[in-house]
């Protein structure tokens, strides 16, 4: 990539939680560099470090302070963007993008089970990225189309499932989820609903976990998604904790095996990412705990820069095979770092 | 009662978590009143109020700070004793004070899977105290005797399980839970644990509630507990959350129902306590919330003076049948309030 | 009061975190009842129980169920209004009222330092109500008229500072304040800034601090209060805590004195409310605390249901003379509590 | 440096909280590596990995995971000891260490008030260390000698002091701390104290901080230090916030002066660490921000890789001449970056 110029990216809900990781993300990017800055009404037109309340622990990057925040809609000065806006307003915008020729690189939720966009997760099904070819002659796209990546809760538990379905098969999953409030975003979950409590309900999170891994870990077949046909229930709450979803997992696999394997398969997953060596990608996707009360959020979610997943409590159920607890980023793997990796590869596939 | 004296309690471990919440309980309390205060060697001989760190966010009692602590041992000059030790130290004392001849009603674990010690949750399975005829003589007891009930996270579920057990049968359950530091006592939980953290590891908690309940709701026949034929499954977590845990639960029943009917047999659940109106026994023992936000660990756990179980977000599960959510509170209904009634159900039979 | 028929009143801003505490305050109250309950725009028309997002620990009482919200605006069916509205809105609002015929007692801060409305705190300065006539005369108010309380971080300041400027006389004041959530209503504080974290920052909220306190310790003169000549800093921070604002004190006394006799001065301290046995005083309006770690806002303030001010560490201070801490209910004594005695107040002066 | 060896470094206290802070400063040190850890009686003898539980959001360097840990006393083999350990053993550990040839760096409390060792921070006092050649002769120690490190609330405070005292002199400091939970180390305070609540009591800190800033702003004359003339106040709280110590502070100074110049003050502020480019010390010391609601712990604590304090809220005071508010990494710059910068002046003095 050293003698290319960087791929100029535009960031559309650039003021948002999601968005200040992608833009933490991308300073010093080898293969990227951030050009555009656009977010809603209020912030069009002010300084970048103006109109954003930046909240994460580490420095606004200098080279995003000065950049004008732009209204969310085409033409913007870029390359590809990259999306996380609301899904109320993701439909029509990113549609928007895609048919006036950009590439969009979408963390929200409105076109992922869309029958010709690709919900790719690199180290699982990277193979999916053919479809953008059946998409833009759908949808009559030129050189724009779309990818997505999974919702937050989802990428954590595929991570850990696409090595026990590789390898044992799988029936059934049952995931319980207690998730960061960051995942909501800024203001997000106010502090009387979640200081000393705990809130069992987040909109519309359930249904998205409960669908998309069947299409992440199902096969392309030329023209269509084929899902996996297992089962996924899903129950989630939402904790008093800053970053980082932990999740309580039981799974039904076809073939019997035990923990020791189990813990194989975990372990030895790689994908391609790992072999291509991306900038984003972890060393290792999946990391294992043997310590009885691993994985903690504070102590976990940052794992190889937050884009591991770490599993640990492995251990048989007494209804299903195996039970175990994994944690995941929320706003990295489970967004920001999940639209990166996929811009990365879809630059090392030559697709960007 | 008004007429009889007041049965006289001694209380084992008096200084700790659950020993505060049993002396709060018993005040102004029309059957008992706080006779003797056991607990550790620290404190034997202090005055009570010196002697306790009290922790709860109402005032001692009065009439119990100057009660001598004496040693956990009998003799205590006392009717009745009410325990909630340590298991490492329960077997031993609590079986010491039945063969001293005092009946011991007990919140710790070491004999609840006793074969001749009734596991009692007075709304579910007060035919269970039968046993302590049996009991008395197999361990050659003369007027003492052992009751127990359940762990704090067990009871809640419990509650949730009988009116449905009852109406529907049960094939499985899937417990997933989010419970308060409270659980733990003081100090108990390290606050760097779960500041901005969540805990996936709770020491022996998984394995009593994946067995208490089958026995709670098993037939007592003759001279043995005849278990009910079902299978639990849990995944036990702590949240940073003072009072109340919070349970995800997935059902599997023997026939085939809807959310209306689990609903109406939620609600209309009543046991005895109910209808010999116990002093301590809610007046409705389940209640159902059907906002898609509750029942949350803030708002609900001192529904009914903390002896209720919440029930809500009640939907059908993709992989079993129903899924919902149920808050206990774990010091009042799961720990303290739960010996209390059990007192009060035995002096009620003419036991104590 | 018996005899009497209960004085009707509407509540301004019933949906809100205030409003909703008065409505608890005034269930079963012996001289009020709540007849109208008036919110802003999105709830107008709804029947409260569909209109208002109760936050409170209690059940919202069935007699306010079925109440339509009204606009906020005259005429509402009621004998006085209690008001707790954003200041924005408040100034024109409680004016409105007060010209419309309405007693207004408020809990907001338009009105606090006008130089014709009196800041009460019944055991403080009950003979501030004399401003009444002068208001009504000044603002050409027929029988309606202003009285406010002030705001919450004040409230528990000067119910300490109170005695000792009385025994002792007062020259500067220092208060660092760590104030609990609900202060800012909801949803009020976001929860990523309040997680593992504190806000050194409360819009406007150090000012009010700062000239509050010489106002209501201040005299009334015939027709105008002449304020006590005391200084007072403020340094006020949010802390993760859902109720009770806690504040570290430094004063500077006129007499020098005794740990022993600021002691006595603050437990020995009572007041007309506390003479008239108004239903809502504490017995005891300030309770000293010896042991060297409390106040905390856990356990001490809910302490006389919330209308007692909890002091303790108290102890020479190395630059002024002395130093303490205190707690305060914010909602409770520093808002809706503070509202209703004034209420109170007001009926045993025959004012209402 | 790069030609000679690295000094090894022997931690005493290595298992604890601030043990793994210097454990985790020291991997890729370019002065020094870790050659021996020492711990209590529970530990001795196991494999650090075993023996230690580890409490960082970062992965325990390779290089220490397989040392044994040995008894907390000499000898250990090693050319400088790191001592954090509990202020009960330390005073006749440290003492036994120097007494033995090790010169002793210590974040313990018992020797910062004695009158022959140097209480430094590179900073303000790096004369300071010429009383090591005067503590060798008192002591009779040959090459030992004890460094100590100031309590980890004094040196946010002593960073801001120390360019105010500078430019416009000082008479007196109030400060009220809102102390982050690591400081009390692991276990450390109890949940139950913590969540949903402040403690307003911290043993011994605000004695601390009232003594320790005059003897670090004081001169070293010949043989003995002369304290800075001004007073300090302190008032000391914990709230749940893992890292950083928060101040609210207002500054009584000798000459008047503006906010512009306090904030010019600040900001130009350097020393030695940062003219010798000490591996350890942040290019800025102090850091203001002028956001109205920064510092905060979660965004702020970490800056400079936690060794900056970032003070903010400057303004006026109505009684002092200014007040704001600062926050200090507590177990970084506050305790084990606070050593590992002694130890590297002390290197770079030629002293070790």
């Amino acid at each position: 990539m050293a003698a290319k110029a960087k791929k100029r990216v535009g960031i559309l809900g650039a003021t948002g939680t999601v968005g200040q990781r992608v833009i933490h993300l991308l300073r010093n990017h080898p293969y990227f560099e951030v050009a555009a800055l656009a977010a809603s009404d209020r912030s069009e037109g002010k300084r970048f470090v103006d109109a954003c309340n930046w909240k994460l622990p580490f420095e606004m990057p200098d080279a995003v302070k000065e950049i004008k925040v732009q209204p969310i809609k085409p033409p913007l000065d870029c390359d590809v963007v990259i999306s996380s806006l609301p899904s109320d307003i993701a439909l029509e915008t990113e549609g928007a993008f895609a048919a006036a020729g950009y590439p969009v690189i979408s963390n929200s939720s409105s076109y992922r089970m869309d029958e010709y966009v690709p919900l790719v997760v690199p180290e699982i099904n990277p193979d999916h990225l053919d479809m953008i070819a059946v998409q833009k002659k759908k949808r009559g796209y030129d050189k724009g189309y779309i990818v997505t990546n999974p919702n937050c809760t989802t990428i954590g538990l595929v991570m850990a499932l696409a090595p026990l379905y590789k390898a044992f098969g799988l029936e059934a999953v049952m995931m319980t989820s207690m998730q960061a409030i960051s995942g909501a975003g800024y203001p997000g979950v106010a502090s009387m609903d979640i200081i000393d409590n705990v809130m069992p309900y987040i909109g519309g999170e359930e249904e998205k976990v409960e669908e998309e891994p069947q299409k992440i870990m199902g096969k392309f077949s030329k023209t269509k998604f084929i899902y996996a046909p297992f089962l996924v229930s899903a129950q989630c709450n939402r904790v008093p904790v800053q970053d980082g979803h932990l999740e309580s997992v039981r799974v039904k696999l076809k073939k019997k095996t035990t923990v020791e394997k189990v813990i194989a398969a975990l372990e030895s997953y790689k994908g391609l990412p790992q072999e291509l060596k991306l900038p984003t990608a972890p060393e290792f996707p999946i990391i294992v705990r043997l310590e009885k009360d691993r994985p903690q959020p504070r102590l976990d979610r940052d794992a190889q820069n937050g884009m591991a997943t770490v599993v640990g409590r492995i251990s048989k159920d007494t209804i299903f095979d195996f039970k175990f607890t994994l944690i995941s980023h929320n706003t990295v793997r489970g967004a920001a770092g999940a639209a990166v990796l996929n811009a990365e590869l879809l630059v090392a596939k030559g697709l960007l």
